[in-house]
């Protein structure tokens, strides 16, 4: 559980200098209103978490609300931006960036922004990679094309090689838009800020096609990855259909959730195997996945199994686990795995069958955002210019309860959002696919039905 | 302002049956739990107003959480369902109609279901529309398609003779998904089915391209729709931008309020008016909509203009109002007007220009739902499904905080959702199009910046 | 019937300079060879052709075939060269474009390219249009939009004044990229540089959305064109079946040939009456078209009805007639004439009925070319840079049995291409449809058979 | 070099039964008109073909011209008709399938059609799969729909038990639908039926998404195939982009010949590499792949390489050459044997990179077929059954010079269709590109540009 101290988002100082915005200080005048710094959106919105506050006296969690402040920290015309994707592609990285320029340019009257290439090795000499100097002009069409205008990279820099280069360049505002990892880096950036005593405001844009960001109620790019991945499963059910016992596999992301899997299995409707990390998941026995696989080919003789990447791990236990260079644990490809141990199962049962395996990852994530995720974006990075226009330092940008927050780095990146077994997209998930709810023999599933 | 008792869902009886979906009744199995009749989901999540209740000792305002209950009032074996599309196409009504017999059929096992054929008129003999039995089978791939499967008509029907057809066939649930008109049938027949005693439940599935119905926090459809109408903007700019003093005016659904216009202009960042119901428009004087399309054509000869057809309206005041089938009031075309008066305009300054007016809305309305729509109509089927087997009526199913809920149909009528002209998708809507915030004269706007 | 004679292409003089191009003159090496100015494609690929030139010593018709010669006119490094783009938007103008530059610039090396804004009317100084300077850096993205980059104006100009201009800048190639009028006036800009014996080649790229200019088997645009409009008509199917006796009309583009109606509704299979300039149509009396859609409505109670919008202009015979500013007849609406009549008629009958009236022109002819278009696009673009590069000048860039060919443009714009009533292509519309042959009363049709 | 007589189909016997289409026999009624058997589509429309063969008095090879006859040979009222899809899915089997039974069942009035599932192993009894009837309704949408609504198989099945089967069940028309293999299947199938003195055609609708068919100018869903395929490698493009010499290695489908690859190669202009099975290739020393990739790195630090499943199959020749069930050989693969070799090149030399491997075969290929190959598909479809019933056998229905022909299987077998290394095709590539023209050492090649 959470306090509310813990999302009390670090300032660099007093905002003494008038918003250029020119917005309201009141309602009623028809301009919308500064957003007060006690604006708050509440974690749990619900009557029984209002019950148990007012009963208990408990303050209840809430969030910073983003949005324009009346005062701002930082000067524009004497403000130096710089920008960094990392991590791997997403849809929306260039509306992202596009964004965050506008709205500096355009709005704050910033017109010093710097794009920083290939992520964080771009601060460092060894790399030499060159510096971009964004303008409106250059950014205006990106967002119509998928990948990263400026190039990105993984893999962890020292903080004290950035903050450099930071003062190096003379840069007041970072914005640094990537994953866990990235945020990580960002936060040890702020930390060494702060023990430079400088005032430079490091915001994040949280990126994680696999929508796995915890207290972020959806990410940039996410929709448009199930979006993707569900015309993908409508190819593949008609691959598994196309043979008898045809079964179609495709591999989607999902690291440490399987939110793209599940969002992509609701919308086609034709999914009857998923298997996501957050499940038990066992291979072999009477309630083992082969098993159960086997049984609906014999009813049904075709079958569209879908597994996000970071499923079934477990089975991988006794080999070593090795990192990229991002940090992230490298993921065993339980796709192709999966893949070997239905051949081996149906080749010693000498089953005939057909099995095409689909890993379109790649495809997914170089493609361009669709409208709802461009919009997103959008909002997004301006509410992150926002943020760090008004001294905000060590935050992301984030959404919740369909509100734009900001909330301190740290508690973003304190465990990752995972499907709940017991929630009810999950309980959606077993009814669309007829699938038991876990693939495990202990288990005390009831097999209830299988479509 | 609402008050809370507003939002109590009638019920038709105490619950007795048990529920077959196997759900669980307490935290930690793994399973889903029931929804208890208590769990609500707050209107408004924010800080001040948690405070300002707990202050003033107020009861905060909430919804009833949808959801499936332990006990319900219906027997599945002895249940009969009826379902009824009404008004206009809109993306996602086979989704719904598959998703409500998806959800009776296979999860409650309620396997009498009949669709109405033609809107509320397939009830009344001199119609002599067909009734369908529906299956399974029947709805499986119905989804792919736009349209409606049952047909639609606007129109009122009386309620005495819809509720004489429901008792003649016999019909324990009516669900009609349909927008302001069509619920407001509904509650009609639910009202007039409490005269009469009868046990029959009324459910609604809000249906609104407009995304325009009081309460609920997006409607089907709608992200569809907007989708659609982005790329039609993509379009319109080539076509302002490949003409000298090139100007693209796009007509966009929304009679009383404009998101669909707002938010693919927020999508695509290339249109430069954009002129919807809720704010103030004039066309002549200093700060008229035409004097400002001309300074825009002298600095950047092109321009792209979306219009929402109920903008506009007070331009045809002196003229009669009429009313379409549905008791919808017959808007002018502003469109069309708006041409007519930009030719005028340009022809008599003798400027030389290009117009080419766009009507997409067929073309939006009649296609099929894209990924998150086709999701979310599934889950709104389910949870009307959820609700009226549990005894609910004269509700629809609803959707806030990102939770679905259960609304009576009073309040879901009682007004319209509009923009609010002094709120941050306004803002950005002004910022995005660098328009004025009004077209009045007797604004006293300042024209600060146009792009 | 044409002579072989018709087909000389004129040339401006000997060719001296050695192609740049490095390709082989012989065959056997691996490498492409250079294209013999003997190289012809035939007029009619038949065996009956073939004999009947035989047996009466026939010399057969055919076209210069288009592609890259060893010997060239003009030196690269001396020539320059402008682009323009006339008449309305069409699919893959961008991808022209792009394909002219591209080839010109790093395939032969010319690297003086200007694009001329605004169609013809950019060479005309009193209106002060700007001249672009185009570089590969400047289009290498620009096909992935539609509309066209450098804009585009209906309307004649004075061919002296342009020839004119050419003088002025120096040009020595004009590609001018267009629709019959277009290419009529590139004839008479060829004609003024003749005339004023100047040495400067006048290519044209036929732009025709119709598909309709002679001899030209498929023009770039045109594939993407009804690919569109099928999408369109898979929804107004839907808002046809949506509603009791509901009817919808949707108006393509085909001013004098229905191409593009006749082939989207063979990709479609849905439309149940297409009607194109090129057949008889009568709206009264027993074989005439309202009396037809009756019929079908009392059968099926719904109806697609497809009209080209140059069909019936008879019916609009007593009316004078006007030209609109590239001289093409400027034809009445016949899709709101005929959606006038159909009100009419259900309405002075008291039939229930519901219409809806469809016109996505403009939205068809913005979008950018699908893949296979784009492909072409660019194939074209390079034989047209091959054909003036070698000297030839009043000619187009053609396609004529799946090859590229270089065709006089006096010959393309004599006559326009449509639809043989008595062809394969409209007896397979008659089929797909199940329409009558025609809709006019005197007709011996006999109305076989009405799906 | 082929001769007439070659191309000579055979047929079941004299045409006695009048067609049922109501055609016309004479020019000038406006009524389509039946085609004469003597009508033929010549092999190479040129000109230089023509003058060769009236000098040297050659009979200029020619193809059977398709269409409906005015006598045909199985009277619809007495036939039964089986429909088998063999081999991979590939786009539009479903449009053929439904043109097949709309065209037989509408036009023909053959009422008696059955669908054989999964292939010729449908026909042999120990398989035990079902049988379909097909019917206008069952197929009426299975065209918006990827795959095959009668599922396929690989393999070769016995000619003989096949023609029992169809002596069996009474079929007078066999339709297979499949590409090299099934075709020598249906050659065997007419032999067989000959041999026992039978009257069942046997009708090829020859499918191959790689377009490698001998003398068929276009295959069915070859153009939807490149499309996606296309967009694929925008998404390859942008991963190449994303990261610092970043390599995006994209396999595509082309056993033996590289039209996808090539003609999406053209579409998107973004690939830098393009490797297919009629190209020489080695991937060391001065001239190979490996060295030629590390020199554009160097100057561009990414690259899009796309690689035809069919190419470089001489670097596995040390190793055995296995068939798949359809007797093709199967193919090692290249996508992932070149993978290793880059990122062992790269390792060893220390250079940093970035690899990225897709392969989207299945998901191309289960697509539905796009607008102009569902109208493609529905005319091959339908000149397939004009042969059929006319009594030709052992034939395909194919596409040349823009028209469709009827070819004997065993031409249409004789050899693979291959991109001429010495064409205009492939010379396109290589300008597109900028690759060289081989990857061979010995070969003479001078790299004379690199983009």
């Amino acid at each position: 559980m959470y306090n509310s101290e813990d999302f009390l988002v670090t300032r660099l100082g007093n905002n003494t200098v008038p918003s250029p915005l020119h917005l309201s200080k009141e309602t009623g005048d028809g301009v919308f209103n500064y957003i007060n710094d006690e604006d708050r959106v509440l974690y749990k919105p619900t009557l029984e978490y209002f019950n148990l506050c007012e009963n208990e006296n408990i303050k209840p969690v809430s969030f910073e609300k983003a949005g324009p402040k009346e005062k701002i920290y930082f000067d524009p015309n004497k403000t130096k931006v710089a920008i960094v994707t990392c991590g791997g592609l997403c849809p929306g990285l260039n509306n992202v960036i596009r964004g965050l320029v506008m709205q500096l340019y355009n709005r704050y009257g910033v017109k010093r922004i710097i794009g920083i290439k290939y992520g964080y090795e771009g601060f460092i000499p060894e790399f030499n990679h060159d510096i971009i100097d964004l303008t409106p002009e250059m950014v205006e069409d990106i967002h119509m094309f998928g990948g990263s205008f400026l190039g990105s990279s993984r893999g962890h820099q020292d903080p004290a090689m950035i903050v450099d280069a930071l003062e190096r360049m003379n840069i007041n505002i970072l914005f640094t838009i990537g994953g866990d990892g990235t945020l990580r880096g960002a936060q040890a950036i702020t930390e060494e800020v702060r023990k430079r005593k400088l005032k430079i405001a490091v915001a994040g844009i949280p990126k994680t096609i696999d929508n796995d960001i915890n207290l972020i109620e959806k990410s940039f790019g996410f929709e448009t990855a199930f979006t993707i991945a569900s015309d993908i499963l409508r190819g593949a059910h008609n691959e598994a259909k196309g043979a008898y016992n045809g079964i179609a596999l495709v591999k989607l992301m999902g690291r440490e959730s399987g939110f793209i899997a599940a969002n992509a299995a609701l919308a086609v409707q034709e999914v009857n195997f998923l298997i996501v990390p957050e499940m038990e998941f066992e291979l072999h026995g009477p309630k083992g996945f082969l098993h159960i696989l086997r049984k609906r080919l014999e009813r049904k003789n075709h079958a569209l199994i879908v597994v996000a990447e970071g499923a079934g791990q477990d089975l991988f236990l006794d080999k070593e686990i090795k990192n990229d260079a991002s940090g992230n644990i490298k993921f065993k490809d339980i796709g192709i795995y999966l893949k070997e141990k239905i051949k081996e199962e149906f080749d010693n049962r000498k089953i005939r069958y057909s099995i095409k395996y689909i890993d379109p990852s790649y495809i997914i994530r170089s493609a361009a955002a669709n409208a709802n995720d461009s919009l997103f974006c959008n909002l997004l990075a301006q509410n992150a210019v926002h943020g760090a226009m008004a001294g905000r330092t060590g935050f992301i940008a984030g959404y919740w309860n369909s509100q734009f927050t900001l909330l301190p780095i740290p508690m973003a990146v304190k465990e990752k959002k995972k499907i709940s077994i017991e929630g009810e997209l999950w309980s959606n998930v077993l009814e669309t696919t007829g699938q038991p709810k876990s693939f495990k023999n202990s288990s005390d599933t009831e097999i209830l039905r299988l479509k």
